[in-house]
């Protein structure tokens, strides 16, 4: 299963059509896509049709892992089924000097594979505990303890990175020769996630410090 | 076609099956949502498997629509066919006493349906001017006019809002009741996406004003 980072994830499916100089099959460039964002799309199908859950994502090594309830309907569609994860991060609008040539700057990350279920209850214990740690580092010492039925509750899936694609753009628009030398604003509007300050819950008991931890959230 | 705002969304397939408090099935919440976030990710079947491709969507009236090139296997692969598009707005995470509870704050909308091509070159060209003052309000005229081969190398792909459903999650996490006692630092962190101050394009004509209408974007 070990995928070294220079292998490529490029299939006839994972290639990109358009825009081929935007695309990267490394790992390297697909890591970086998927640890700067845990939201993600998951494309399965219900009853032969499409659907797209949002959920979170976390990777550890050559898998990528996400969890929900073990009712979940979504979670047992994917279950042995082929899945396509697709992590998106918007940096920006791209303002031409034609409508055509609009674009958006963006980080972003397809994967296909199969899905599979972790069986192992303290494997998945210990992936869950890293979900949290990943997503709030230095979180989980602070928690009240886990128990054996949240753990029975929860189903973990995950998939191995073993094809896909990167896209990449960054930079000003490109646009036609002779459109430069018109009168026309072009240029970036970059957007990006922010976070903000945490707000306590009111129900928190009084006094209550606000931990370290939170300060290293970071998103994007 | 024409559907009132208060008609319903939900069927059997867009109905939520867990949190049901959460969803919402009337036209305006839905709207809302799709209304605040041109992002979207949308699933459909290349040789009968799942692939979900990142894409812009804008609303007009009962239908929703988004555009590619007229060669795009993606735009080809969901001509006539059955899709899901999915939009998300990530508001925060919810930090909780246990591991279990956590969770994020969010604005999310899926909808169900069959993608159809706008035929019409008139018709699609009003729809491609739309699009820009929707995601710019104010751009259009200050752009080179669009060419007729622009047009053409271009699809635009629309879909009914007929079925589908809204998730809306807000407020602080719902810890179990035992748990409110513990000296755990509980809460939300918010997160947005922000509009940061436009980079003007290196190349654009020396002394070039930036134009009022760029203010006017909007996101989240
Ligand atoms: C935020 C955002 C907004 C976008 N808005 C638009 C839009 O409005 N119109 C539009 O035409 N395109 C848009 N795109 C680009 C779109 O996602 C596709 O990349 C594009 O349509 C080209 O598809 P294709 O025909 O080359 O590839 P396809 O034939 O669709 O895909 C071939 C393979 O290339 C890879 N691939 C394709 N796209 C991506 C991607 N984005 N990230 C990673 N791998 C990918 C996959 O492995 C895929 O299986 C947007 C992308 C992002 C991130
Ligand atoms: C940013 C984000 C992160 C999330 N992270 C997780 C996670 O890590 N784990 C997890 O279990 N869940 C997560 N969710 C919630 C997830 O999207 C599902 O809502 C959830 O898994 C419950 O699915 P279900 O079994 O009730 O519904 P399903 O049986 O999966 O869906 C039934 C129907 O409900 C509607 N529906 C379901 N979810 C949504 C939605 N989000 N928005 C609009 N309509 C919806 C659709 O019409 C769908 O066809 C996240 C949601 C968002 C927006
Ligand atoms: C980083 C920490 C975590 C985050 C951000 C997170 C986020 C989420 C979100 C957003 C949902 C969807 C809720 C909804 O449908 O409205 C969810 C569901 C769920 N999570 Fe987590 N989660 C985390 C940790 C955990 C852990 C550690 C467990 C198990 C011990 C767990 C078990 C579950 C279960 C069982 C559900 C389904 C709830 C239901 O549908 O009834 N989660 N999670
Ligand atoms: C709001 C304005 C617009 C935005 C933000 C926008 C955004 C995008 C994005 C992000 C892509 C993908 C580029 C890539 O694959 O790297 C794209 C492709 C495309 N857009 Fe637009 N667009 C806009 C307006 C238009 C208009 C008005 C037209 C037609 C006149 C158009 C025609 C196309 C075509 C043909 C492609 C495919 C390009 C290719 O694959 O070769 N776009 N657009």
């Amino acid at each position: 299963m070990r995928q070294t980072l220079t292998e490529t994830l490029k299939t006839d499916r994972s290639r990109l059509r358009r825009a081929h100089e935007k695309g990267a099959y490394d790992r390297d460039s697909l890591d970086a896509v998927l640890d700067a964002m845990p939201m993600c799309h998951i494309g399965y199908q219900i009853d032969g049709k499409p659907s797209v859950l949002p959920t979170l994502q976390w990777r550890e090594g050559d898998h990528i892992y996400w969890h929900g309830s073990s009712a979940s309907r979504a979670l047992r569609a994917m279950e042995g089924a082929d899945v396509c994860m697709t992590i998106t991060l918007l940096d920006g609008y791209v303002l031409a000097r034609s409508a055509f040539h609009h674009s958006v700057n963006h980080r972003s990350a397809m994967i296909f594979g199969r899905a599979e279920k972790v069986t192992d209850t303290d494997v998945k214990k210990a992936h869950l505990k890293t979900m949290v740690d990943m997503i709030f580092p230095g979180r989980w010492d602070s928690l009240r303890p886990m128990q054996d039925q949240e753990v029975k509750a929860t189903t973990v899936l995950r998939m191995p990175i073993t094809e896909g694609a990167a896209k990449l753009r960054s930079g000003p628009p490109v646009d036609d020769e002779d459109d430069y030398a018109l009168p026309i604003w072009a240029g970036v509007v970059p957007v990006s996630l922010q976070v903000h300050a945490p707000e306590p819950d009111p129900a928190n008991q009084p006094g209550l410090a606000m931990p370290d931890h939170l300060s290293r959230i970071r998103i994007g």
